[in-house]
């Protein structure tokens, strides 16, 4: 059995928290757990939030800006964030982002950000940010995998779910290669990317409104791995038939 | 807290099968679980497996496949579980099926299909299958949800997920639309598809090669809706950037 909890009642976060401390201090963790942590609260803590009266829009962000009513600081802050832009169709702008994400306005979010003149950002390196708070469980002599989630639009389907942008100490995927069933056929399933759906797991105890920014997923048997990176589900663009 | 159970123990299933007695007898399903089922035992109980020896491939089929050494045979099920090509780059074949999904293969089945000379398909319609195991289990005093799942490919990441194809009972979106954070800002997240991420929760305790063909989901508060179907998940080919 796999349980699910929520971790509630963590102060607003700022710049220099040490979130390891304070989730083992509001939530339950133990040995052999998978904690994950909304990026928002992450990017906060390591001070990811940008000022809009700092940022000088470029003309290519002021003039689509205006086209389409939006912010051109927000619209310049995803351009910077991202290293290509994949569609800008109408109001929509999916980009790239410098990590190989490819989501709406490259994560920035203007929701949340603690202030109304400000937004986050994606941390700058998920997979770091999350072996710093499975190195913060290690020193409190916890043995806990730790996955950064963001909430993500998908093709084909409406709806957001939330996914993995940062992992430290579990392998990303379970691989089904060279296996056959009994009857000496190759599974149709090859790579099952279980980071992903402990993710979207962990999102339905956190919701988007309620302060759960952490989930606590207990009796997954992951495979532990030191040197785990989010690099194996980043597609290559050359193997992507859809960018 | 949320808890997943897996139902093990489910002999292998042929056409005609009561899934959801057997889900009952072998699992513990109690009123407001979400009982998630793969899709391939749903498929078998409703005798959706097709015998490769009574499939005449087109020459369409036979020449595509005899270019990538596929089986002209299955890629003609595959042909005829679609409504369209999305994508036929070298050996990949991805198509949208009649009932919207996009995915590769159209969803066709070799392994573990109970014998090496057919495939199982997707179900015909997977919601009104879910709404059969639901009513199932309301026949047997238990009101709960239903999710028919399948594992999918995506585009940009490795790896698949385990997403919803069928549901009963629950509505499959949950709505932030309208919800403002504290400083008056829209919410990015607009909807969350937790039918998906409940359908990925589901495939942690599940596994592809263990016989585990369904998960229950206890302490998520859904939301009842026995109108409920995909059709709000499935995006209209007209609004969607990637198609």
């Amino acid at each position: 059995m796999l349980t699910i909890t929520g971790v509630a009642g963590l102060p607003e976060i700022v710049t220099g928290d040490d979130l390891a401390a304070l989730i083992i201090e509001h939530g339950d963790v133990a040995d052999g757990d998978i904690v994950v942590v909304t990026s928002k609260i992450v990017s906060k803590a390591e001070g990811r939030a940008i000022e809009l009266a700092d940022v000088e829009p470029s003309e290519f962000a002021r003039r689509w800006s205006e086209q389409w009513e939006k912010d051109a600081r927000v619209v310049e802050i995803v351009l910077r964030e991202s290293k290509r832009v994949v569609r800008q169709i109408g109001p929509v702008l999916i980009t790239e982002t410098h990590h190989g994400f490819v989501c709406a306005n490259a994560g920035v979010d203007q929701s949340s950000s603690g202030a109304h003149d400000r937004v986050v950002v994606l941390p700058t390196d998920p997979d770091a940010s999350a072996r710093r708070l499975r190195d913060g469980f290690g020193a409190a002599g916890i043995d806990a995998a730790v996955i950064i989630s963001d909430t993500f639009g998908r093709p084909w389907r409406e709806g957001q779910t939330d996914i993995a942008i940062g992992i430290a100490g579990i392998t990303p995927m379970v691989s089904y290669i060279g296996q056959h069933d009994p009857h000496g056929h190759e599974f149709r399933v090859q790579e099952v990317c279980v980071v992903d759906e402990l993710a979207g797991a962990a999102e339905l105890v956190k919701g988007n409104t309620s302060r759960v920014p952490v989930g606590v997923i207990r009796g997954f048997a992951w495979t532990a791995d030191d040197t785990a990176t989010m690099a194996p589900v980043l597609r290559d663009s050359s193997r992507d038939l859809f960018r």
